[in-house]
C-alpha cells in the first residue's frame, strides 16, 4: 500500500477530520471560493509558510499560531490574496478565524487561515461573515472535495493525493490538498498545500517529516521564479489511526516520510503540469554534484532559464544554454567532466558535443521531458520539475487584470 | 563636449588606431564576420570578462594576455563562439592571434581575440587564415565602421557611441562599439564591447575606470538572466592625445571616467533597445536602500521576474508583482515604507495601494517605462534597464537552430 492511483471522489476522507467548501461571493464569478478544513479533536499541527518578506496577513497569523504544536483546523478563501494590505488586513484575516471558531464552539487561537487571490485588494470579510453558517452546516467527513474546488484560483483541475501505509502497526492514511498553476492568472501565483492524517506524531516530529517531504516536493518545483506572498503548506495530525507514536528517527519515521514524501511529490508534480502555458513537463536529475546544495543550485539555475525553457519549448535539443545555466549556477564545476542526456540521448559527453541532435530533437517531441545532468564532481543529487516557456504563458501573465 | 549624438560614420575614429572587418565565411550568410582592430603602437589596456566557469577558449586566452596591461588589439569572429569546443578550440582561439600577429609583424601574445555566435561547434579557423590577408590590407582609420558590423550576430542595428572631452588638459576621444541584442537567436547570447581612446592613462588606473563604467552600463541591463560564456569588454588606451597622464583620485580620473561612463551606458541602453522581442525600455530606479547591494538586489529581482516582464508587455500597471519581488530578494525591506510609481504615477504610498492604477495602466502605455521603487529605509540608490517579455521573445528563443 501506498499511493492510491485515480481514487474514488467518496475514499478521499481521513478518518477524525471533516471539511467544506462554498461559494461566499469573493469570487465573482460565483465560483466557490470560502474552505473549512476541521479535525474533530484538537490535532498535532505544523506549518512551512512562504520566505518572502512581503508576507500576507494570513501567513503572519499562521506563523504565530503553528508555533504552539496544536490546532483544529483552517479556513481559506481564494479569490483575495489579503495580502499588501496594512493593518486593516491582518484584521480581516483575524477575523475569519474568530468567526469560524465562533461558529464551531473552539478556543480562540486554534483556527488557521489562508487567503488566495488578487493583491492589494482590501478582504471583504463580511461575505466570509455572511457564509460561515452555510460553510458549517456543511461540514461532513466527505468533504474534502468540496474544500479542495473552493482553493482553487485559476488551476485547472483539482489537485488531490492520497496514500496508505502501515506505520507503528496500523494503517495510517494521509491526504493531501492542493492549489496553484505556478505561472498563473495575474497575482495569484500562490501554492497553498494542506495534509491531513491520523498518524500518531507530535508536533516536533511532525514538522520533520513535513520538512523533508516539502522540500523533496513543493520545493523542488519551479514554473516561473516568482515566490508568492501567501505560500502556505500546512498538516494536521489527530492520532486516530490508534497505532504507536512515531517518533524521531525511527523505522516509523522513514515510513511515515517516505508516505507523506510521495503524496506531496504527487501534488507538486500536478501544480507544475497545470502551469498555465505549459506544454512540457521537464524534470532535472543532476549528479554526480559536490553537495546537495550545488546539486540543487544547478538544478534551479537550468530551471530558472528563461533560454533553456524556450529551447524545451521548441524542441531544440539545446545543450549549450545548459551549459551556460551550469557556468553561472555558482557551484564546482569542471566543464570537461560534464555529461549531459535528454531523454536518455547522451547530447553532450564529457563537456563535448556527441553530435546526437538529431536523435536528441526526436527524443524530446514529448509532453515529458528528463533532462540528466552528470558533473561528475561528487555524488550528491537533486531533481527538480519544470515546465517550458510558452507564448501562453507570456499571454496570460500579460493580460491585464479584469 | 561630451556624447555625440547622431555623429557622421566619417568622425568615428581615434588617432592612432585602425580598424577592418571583412567577410571570410564563417557566417552562412556572406555577412560580414571578421573584424580586426589594432593600435599602431603599444597601448595601455584593461578587460573584463565573463563570470561564467563556462568560459569560451578567447576569454581564457584573454584573461591571461591582458594581466600584462599592454595589447595591440584585438580579432573578432562572430558566427561561431568557439565556446564548449574543449583543447581544440583553445588552439583556435589561439591560431587567431598567431595568424593576425604574423601578418602585422607585431610580437607573441601582443593580440587579444574574442568570438561570438553557436555554442559547442568547432571553429572553423582556416576562414579565418584565408580571410588574414584581406583583413589586414583592409586596415584604416575609418575601419571602425566595418569593424562593428563584423562583430554583429543578430543585431538589428550597429552599437556605436563617441565622446569627447577635456582631459589633461587636451581634448581626449572615446570611441566604443558593442554587439548584443540580450534575447537572442539561440546560443548568440554574447555581448561583446570595445572601446579606444588616446587618453594618457595606465592601464591599472584604466582599468580602475573601465570597472566603474562597466558597473553602471553594461553590468546594470537585464534582458534575460542568462550570462554567455563569451561576454567580454576590453578598452586599449594609446596617449596621443598628448594630455598629461591621467592618475587615479584626481580630478582627471573623474572626468575620464565619466566620459567612459557616458559612452558604455549608450551602449548598453542600445543592447536594451535592441532586445529581440523588447517592446519597451523599462528603467527600474531604485532609491532609499539601505546599501547599494541591497539597491542592485532589489532592481535585479524585479527585472528578472518574468511575471514583472510579462505585465509590462501587457500594459498592466501590475505593482503586486513588484511587491513580490522585493519580497524575494533578499534586502532590507519594511513593506509598510514602499513608495512605487509608474512614468511619474505613483502606484502605491507606504505599501498600500493608492488607486491611481487607470492613470498608471495609460500612463505606461508608450515605449518607455520609468520605475521608481523608494523603498525609504536608507540613502542608497541603483539603477537597471530591462526590457518587458513578449511573444516574440519566446518565438525568437524556441525557434530551433539552423
Amino acid at each position: 500500500m501506498s499511493y492510491i492511483e485515480n481514487f474514488a471522489p467518496e475514499d478521499f476522507k481521513v478518518p477524525g477530520f471533516k471539511a467544506s467548501g462554498i461559494a461566499c461571493g469573493i469570487k465573482k464569478t460565483g465560483k466557490k471560493d470560502l474552505a473549512l478544513i476541521i479535525s474533530e479533536a484538537p490535532a498535532q499541527a505544523a506549518g512551512l509558510f512562504t520566505t518572502n518578506k512581503v508576507k500576507a496577513a494570513p501567513v503572519l497569523i499562521g506563523q504565530y499560531r503553528i508555533k504552539k504544536g496544536t490546532s483544529r483546523g483552517v479556513i481559506v478563501n481564494s479569490g483575495n490574496a489579503n495580502a499588501c494590505t496594512g493593518k486593516q488586513g491582518y484584521k480581516a484575516a483575524e477575523k475569519m478565524t474568530i468567526l469560524a471558531e465562533k461558529a464551531l464552539g473552539f478556543s480562540k487561537g486554534s483556527m488557521l487561515v489562508s487567503s488566495t487571490g488578487v493583491i492589494g485588494v482590501p478582504l471583504p470579510v463580511e461575505r466570509v461573515e455572511e457564509g460561515m453558517q452555510k460553510l458549517v452546516e456543511g461540514l461532513s467527513v466527505d468533504g474534502l472535495n468540496d474544500a479542495t474546488e473552493a482553493i482553487m484560483t485559476t488551476d485547472a483541475f483539482p489537485k488531490r493525493a492520497l496514500v496508505k501505509g502501515k506505520v507503528g502497526g496500523k494503517t495510517v492514511t494521509i491526504a493531501g490538498m492542493a492549489k496553484g498553476a505556478g505561472m498563473i492568472c495575474p497575482n495569484m501565483a500562490t501554492m497553498l498545500a494542506y495534509f491531513l492524517t491520523d498518524a500518531n506524531i507530535k508536533s516536533a516530529t511532525l514538522k520533520k517529516a513535513f520538512k523533508q517531504a516539502i522540500d523533496l516536493s513543493f520545493n523542488s518545483i519551479i514554473v516561473d521564479n516568482d515566490t508568492s506572498t501567501n505560500d502556505t503548506a500546512l498538516i494536521f495530525a489527530n492520532g486516530v489511526s490508534g497505532g504507536t507514536e512515531i517518533k524521531n528517527n525511527t523505522a516509523d519515521f522513514k515510513a511515515f516520510t517516505k508516505l507523506l514524501t510521495e503524496a506531496s511529490v504527487k501534488l507538486a508534480k500536478m501544480i507544475v503540469k497545470d502551469g498555465e502555458g505549459a506544454t512540457r513537463l521537464i524534470e532535472l536529475d543532476i549528479r554526480g554534484a559536490k553537495s546537495v546544495n550545488d546539486a540543487r543550485k544547478a538544478a534551479r539555475t537550468i530551471a530558472e532559464s528563461m533560454l533553456v525553457k524556450t529551447a524545451f519549448f521548441g524542441g531544440d535539443p539545446n545543450w549549450g544554454r545548459i551549459m551556460g545555466a551550469l557556468g553561472r549556477a555558482g557551484i564546482s564545476l569542471d566543464e570537461s567532466k560534464v555529461d549531459i542526456s535528454f531523454n536518455g540521448v547522451p547530447v553532450v559527453k564529457k563537456g563535448l558535443d556527441t553530435g546526437k541532435e538529431a536523435q536528441a530533437a526526436t527524443a524530446i517531441k514529448v509532453k515529458e521531458i528528463k533532462v540528466i545532468v552528470n558533473l561528475r564532481s561528487g555524488s550528491s543529487e537533486a531533481t527538480i520539475w519544470t515546465t517550458d516557456l510558452s507564448y501562453e504563458y507570456v499571454k496570460i501573465n500579460s493580460a491585464y487584470r479584469t
